[in-house]
């Protein structure tokens, strides 16, 4: 089978398992693993944020931004398909007691326009709006990539308004291959990053959290109350870091061959595709004269796992674990199957 | 001044303080309150509910509703202009851990075609859909009211997707007068319901929860909770039974009066509404060519208060302490300022 | 019935009824309301406090408090009987996500000693002692005072160790009087603190948060949230100045009857008390030979009602609607009954 | 150094890392890893529960079960040495909004007797006793273990008073061990039960609740919210069904070195312990003559770990990487410096 579903089904390699299993550990809630210490230190530094939290899940390293970020009473607002907003139960609502405000954007994405005149407040019945939550690359989004100057923009906005940003960077490593942005940019722009090392990059668990010393110092105590605290994940360390060091370069591959695909799709009769809006690793396309759940049937036939994403729409996903060979088999399926 | 900045600043009668200093009390807490028991006995009746319990606020009635309806992870479906999304501070999240999803609907009214394929949560990651919260008449939404017939295909479309439905009536009073709807109506169509006594009707303090048996009996352990639980409120019981034996009938004329001030509107130069928007007591209508700022000050040099509700747009609430004296003169003041 | 359940069960007069009919008010949510605003001012000032919020209830107030007072994770040192442990539920769980850590003191007193070794909070997974609630006087201590000398021992402590300090002074109107304290004293000791109106001051409802003016604007959101903004209440607020005015005074004679009655109880062979526990208004003593169930049957059997407070144990609480007459009344049926 | 500090600080063998690094692996939040689905029934039957759930640690078992035997409101009753009441910071209130309510027992355990007249909950403004959290084998009462009769004495109890049970298993495996019972007997006393593979049992990260089926499907659901959904762990599953398998039956070893070393501290002239309640891996002794950090101190100066637990009290815990010749060392050690 060829997994196109997502890029959480990557797989740890025969080289990072080799890795987990030499790697150093000791008890990290005590403080006291060394391969979370320097990875935790190794990732804050390459962002340029202070400091670094190792989580269980991306969803942790989301919540406990936004709890670092807000008070009870406190609004935090959204582009409507966001990760946080669809994907993470109530939990900013139950672990924080904010309220989520989505805004309708395009592709996933927040604008500085689109904030305007969205912060309330001063009276002591509203929600009093706080931060700003963005993600880059957006999943349902599309994976689209906010520009520099978007998020320069959006940052000018949030300085101004007293708002704190928080990034959902789950597929940072997307965009910042796709745009070409230097890491240290997104701690100039966000005050809170996550980013997750069992996606694209292949690691079997773990996100990261990026903040001040004093925002990790807080969201230690947060994750051991949440039950995130773990003993010896010198092991998942490991693999996070030979991720890192060994298929973030890969990426790009993923997206070149996303765009093969879209290309496909779009000279695909049954199929229609927004060709700009492939900017990564992610394809979201409509098919036509069906229904998605037959499209993701007729592909399953052939073998093809993708996901439906609306009553006519389907979404695929590349990552280093389809190659050349899968996609020329994929692209044939696509031919054959819609057009 | 004539104050049409809402039907929450009307005040006490001399009739209704002589009732309540004539009230017969009790501690409420234990239950012997007898002027409030025979209030919440009376209330559930008039709308077919099993039984009643008396808040503080409507805030707090409509929070004990989400409460009982409720678990943590549920999701509330809401129009975006209602109450309980702007005007109740986080309390659902915090009070009860669910979000609140906001739709846009018309005039701060949801349908069944709105609601259609809204309803999530069978993967384990996403909001559990569980109530549809309604407002009637619409605050935000400019007083407009749902037809018996908009509110029977929501209930069948909670129904077959076992939703509950809470009914925020703050002002079903209006609601039920401009409809001509059987107050029952409402218990067929609600799982909870609020209902104020301080606005329209004007009474001092106090909203009523109506609901089951069941519900109301977990509602009163949590309003004891949050710290609603009041002694000899007999006083304040007394105002509402007074208020909606002698002022409830006079809505229509509110309505009346509303409905003439917004011919009126509608002939200033400076002025534009939607005339049929106006349904009850609330009008809310553009001004062209200055801000809802300057608008608000040059009424109030004439004596009369109204509320920006926008950038150039304005609201005014009629309530039984307006008569029709007032109503020329705010006409008057009208044709002046802006023809 | 002579009523000696507690003092909760005072009822308005007369007289303060008629000042409660002639109230000023107006829109306490919009903070108009003068005869609010005005009580606000006068206890604060009374207190040396430099702010006060009015609340439906004391669990409100209390738990206001906490919440301004405390963070997630947090933890708040109280005696093991302390209302705040006992009779709001699980508020303090719920509204503010700390825990309560009782501990055994006497006569539902905390004191320096005791918190000795207390404090925690150093190591991410424990619970951080933030706060220390005291309670003045005892409720289920049997209405005990605290001396001056205790309360600035204690202070001291939570100085050094960087505490907070609440005090619950549901009934600290009975604790001045027996203990003869300033009320600007304790201001000097609590950061916090709340007050009631509807105990033995016999106000129908209502308590009041004292702190600086940062903590009650702070609170004011959280009351909102919670449900407690209410609109008119000017007339409630009349009533408890009334009490300031007309009953405080009054409450040295509910401390003789309750001594009086005391020592009657030390003569009646099948009662026995301690004396000197008998400070205030409350008097808790032990039945011999018979379960307390029963002896609270044959006392109503005589027109009074008392409440038990253990499997051989009563309590009786007066207030200043129980005069001497009554008390007579009462003393005679105790030796009748129980010697 | 021969770490004695805890049985957490084990680490994973050359032959548990070999095993981790051939795992087979999938998504567990697809519910597809099949290494964690074996584990997770294979645990399930083992101790006769329905269904099982792995959890990135014991105190996100131990909440869950929280969460799924009680309401906001509720009350949990627990020994005041308890790990929810002192390892968990305030994990209960904030996850699901109930009151911990400590009571005293011996070694860390509660009795039957103990709990008679501790349920409440008939009035509406006291918490509603629900559940009773044990331990076994307690960590801070010494590592002692409930016999059979005690636990049905207790389970007898909850069912009289419709009250669950949650056991805190975190080291049933010593419990079991020591007491030679059925692991199949604690699904018949408790409702639900917490198993810890990471202690001495030697797998680096995991721990799994046990319980009904319902409670498992809904325990998944607040274990995502709570950001404890991980992707590919079937690595982390093998680790812990290799120490099921290999060290499991090792601990009896661990429970022979405690008490020979027990032994030895009996002898020590200036160290005193009660020899009875050396039950399983954990002693704890007193030293006299001199404070505990001293101890240490002096301890850590040969090599040996123990942490301090009182301010003249001290821990020591046996695990499967401390063998006969560390034991002879450490007794060596004790003799020299505490005689």
């Amino acid at each position: 089978m060829i997994d196109l579903r997502s890029d959480t089904v990557t797989t740890p390699t025969a080289e990072m398992r080799k890795v987990m299993a030499d790697a150093k550990v000791g008890d990290d809630v005590f403080g006291e693993d060394p391969t979370v210490n320097a990875l935790e230190k190794k990732i804050a530094k390459m962002f340029g944020f202070e400091a670094g939290l190792f989580t269980p899940s991306g969803t942790m390293a989301n919540q406990l931004a936004v709890n670092m970020l807000t008070d009870q009473g406190d609004e935090v607002l959204i582009e409507e398909t966001g990760h946080i907003f669809n994907y993470e139960s109530t939990a900013a609502s139950h672990l924080s007691s904010v309220l989520l405000r989505p805004l309708k954007g395009q592709k996933g994405k927040l604008s500085a326009d689109l904030l305007k005149d969205t912060v309330r407040g001063q009276k002591e019945w509203e929600p009093q709006t706080r931060v700003i939550a963005l993600e880059n690359s957006t999943n349902k989004g599309g994976g689209c990539c906010y520009t520099e100057q978007e998020l320069a923009a959006i940052s000018s906005f949030a300085t101004q308004n007293e708002l704190g940003i928080h990034l959902d960077g789950a597929r940072i490593w997307n965009a910042m291959t796709a745009t070409n942005t230097a890491p240290s940019f997104y701690s100039r722009i966000a005050d809170t990053m996550s980013v997750c090392f069992s996606k694209g990059l292949g690691a079997p668990v773990g996100s990261m959290l990026l903040s001040s010393q004093e925002n990790i110092t807080g969201a230690r105590r947060m994750r051991k109350m949440w039950g995130g605290g773990m003993r010896q994940i010198g092991l998942l360390a490991a693999a996070a870091d030979y991720a890192i060091e060994h298929h973030l370069s890969k990426l790009k591959e993923d997206h070149r061959r996303a765009r093969e695909l879209a290309e496909t799709v779009s000279q695909c009769s049954q199929l229609s595709i927004d060709l700009e809006s492939v900017e990564t690793n992610i394809l979201i396309f409509d098919v036509n004269g069906m229904p998605a759940e037959q499209a993701v049937e007729l592909l399953a036939e052939e073998g093809i796992k993708v996901v439906p994403f609306g009553p006519q729409t389907l979404r695929a996903t590349f990552h280093f674990q389809i190659d050349d060979e899968d996609l020329q088999r994929v692209k044939g399926a696509f031919y054959s199957i819609f057009n």
